[in-house]
């Protein structure tokens, strides 16, 4: 059989959209349980593809052309597997996002107006090297009723073609569920090609480097669900409580610092009164700290630290609103009206008080599953879960009602909220 | 004093967004009631300028130019200005879509998280002749606390200029206000400018004919929500009762013909007893019925509809999701489960059942306003009043919490929703 060409693929996965717009909960948390068994029963098949990876990977680790990190993160063992597994089983055990009643509104006598959650249609997702976000992605793609189509880093390409193999054999096995929901595609041509593809795919969402995530929002006509910078900050206030701004300080650089929630840039007030102190122990911590301007641009993704002095909360806020990404900020304080404003006036996704910015997670915000952070101003803002994957259509149930009898004042609305 | 570039105007409306989001509703309601007051007030001067815009607009009538309808929609006569008012008053008298806690989660003891509304920024809005337009849209955007850049149809520059600058008047009298909210603009060079403005604007709302509207789709990065086609459908299934038919199908094409929510195209089941009667009734209602397969791409805006007959309700399914611009379509059956396949199976932000098309509208759907229609996928579908002018921002309120304590085991999240 031929070889599909990235618009044949597009188009069917447009097809098996509006089929799954009619899935009901029950044929999608039965294919993710199905999912769920033939994980288990393949998971040799899957190491075994893991370890081809691995090996490729593993000249390319000598040669110096990919990182030991990259290379830590293609690796799938026992305990990713497990995780991994544990991820689908948590998206059956979610609510169904689809179909929720979001308005149910009597306009007039008989005439009753629903507003009820529906998938977006086609995403379009482009990630890196991790293995397991397949598997997490195409569980959230299934929960929410969306097709996909997914291009996954060249470094994984045997374990993620073995995972979409079992996943799709799993779904040959649920009744009544459509073909084509679940797509792959490997090159970096068939990545142009997604971004032209306006009239079959209503979503992008890039999972990775800024360069990529830059690449992708200047170079397509499609809403694109991401974030490419993290610069988070922290403020200091003068009322902050030593310990807690130590503690959180070295938590949001240090437990994670390639994170894209890690803090990038330290701003004290001047008038903190351990600021000195707070300095030198950020540094016996193993952190590198910058004070000149170049560095408040800038994501180390490293244990490196901008920081700057401020004279008031005012200047603090305007360094943030200038320079942040919109990621996470947080302010440290014991003055709670201080806290408030920071909180009202910093336009970020995540804005916080006395916590540390690595808290800004579709895990830890209760959310089950992210497919990730956006730090876009419309659609979803923050972690994204099951909800952001979802739009809303409008449904009247009349019986035979025609708006010339309320242009003519013959009739009159009511707008009664029935919900 | 110079005039600004529209860069300066852009940033100035960027720092006043960030102001706005401060904004108590008790200064917004004010400064509403203030407008009020002063279009009131000077009714007189903004006839004036209206007349110069006729004045103007009588020669290009003349000549051929401009169109009856355009004139039509250009004049302000008195009915118009009263409900231009009026509107100001009811956006006054509608809740505040800021600040609204759309999620209240306990992640742990004492770790608090919200999800408020909150706006969006900057609203690019561009729209065509309607001088009552740029009042709403101003009230809409002091209500959901956003600045906006406003360029408005050359036809009605006099009338656009004198209305923004009573309603400037009104703000200057609202004690914290912040200045430069509200921004005007005149040229198309402003119009390029404006779509290249992706970091000041954050949104852009075309209000006007489909060409405008596909060309600022073509040439922005900035989100942009609206429609521009709207090819409308309605399905008369097998199990229509004929009256509801008749009614809706002549209601939906003739009462305002050049709406976007009027249906372009009909699709007739093979077996409706009554199809002759209807084509019929409908032609003599003076409407021409077209049964070319040309026709089903077009958006006539005027007397004429497509016409199709299919020999399943899945054809008529499958055709509208081919055809239609995502609008709104309706089916007109006695079937209900006929009906409730259509409602599920069609993706369009209107989907009705025995309902004209023409309900498709903010104001009949009791939001009060309305901005525009969209036929996006994301952000805001169907027609959009003050929600669709919001986002939402993750606060956090902790006491000191790290996520080294989760991740290591030693803590562990509740997630218990206290909203």
């Amino acid at each position: 059989m031929a070889k599909d060409s990235f618009v044949e693929i597009a188009q069917k996965a447009k097809t098996a959209a509006k089929k799954a717009t009619t899935l009901t909960t029950k044929t999608k948390n039965f294919a993710l349980l199905n999912i769920v068994q033939k994980l288990e029963a393949n998971k040799n098949r899957i190491f075994d593809a893991n370890q081809k990876d691995l090996n490729a990977a593993q000249k390319l680790l000598s040669s110096g052309e990919i990182s030991q990190a990259l290379f830590n993160r293609l690796k799938l063992d026992e305990n990713k597997m497990r995780d991994m597994i544990q991820g689908v089983k948590d998206i059956a055990q979610l609510d169904d996002p689809i179909g929720k009643v979001l308005l149910k509104r009597e306009l007039d006598e008989g005439l009753i107006l629903t507003k009820v959650s529906c998938p977006i249609g086609v995403l379009g997702i482009i990630f890196e090297a991790r293995p397991d976000v397949i598997t997490q992605i195409c569980a959230l793609a299934i929960k929410s009723s969306n097709a996909v189509i997914l291009k996954g880093g060249k470094e994984s390409i045997n374990t993620n073609r073995m995972i979409m193999s079992v996943i799709q054999e799993a779904l040959d096995l649920t009744e009544s569920f459509p073909k084509n929901m679940l797509n792959q595609v490997f090159s970096r041509d068939d990545v142009n090609e997604m971004l032209k593809q306006d009239k079959y795919i209503d979503l992008i969402i890039p999972r990775g480097g800024n360069n990529l995530v830059k690449f992708i929002k200047e170079n397509t006509k499609i809403p694109v669900l991401g974030h490419a910078d993290g610069i988070c900050h922290i403020f200091v206030d003068k009322f902050a409580d030593y310990e807690k701004a130590e503690k959180i300080i070295i938590d949001s650089k240090t437990q994670y610092p390639s994170a894209c929630n890690s803090v990038e840039t330290l701003i004290i007030h001047n008038e903190f009164k351990y600021k000195d102190k707070l300095i030198k122990h950020i540094q016996n911590s193993g952190v590198e700290v910058r004070f000149t301007p170049e560095s408040w641009h800038k994501e180390y993704s490293d244990k490196i630290l901008a920081c700057k002095f401020v004279n008031s909360l005012e200047e603090a806020i305007e360094h943030i609103n200038n320079f942040s990404s919109g990621h996470t900020e947080a302010i440290i304080t014991e003055d709670t009206i201080n806290a408030q404003i920071f909180m009202d006036s910093v336009d970020s996704a995540g804005v916080y008080h006395n916590v540390s910015t690595r808290f800004a997670d579709g895990f830890r915000y209760g959310f089950g599953a992210e497919v990730g952070i956006s730090t876009n101003k419309t659609h979803a803002r923050g972690p994204v879960g099951l909800e952001g994957l979802t739009i809303y259509k409008y449904n009247i149930q009349g019986n035979g009602n025609i708006v010339k009898d309320y242009v003519e004042g013959i009739k009159t609305f009511k707008h009664k909220d029935l919900f």
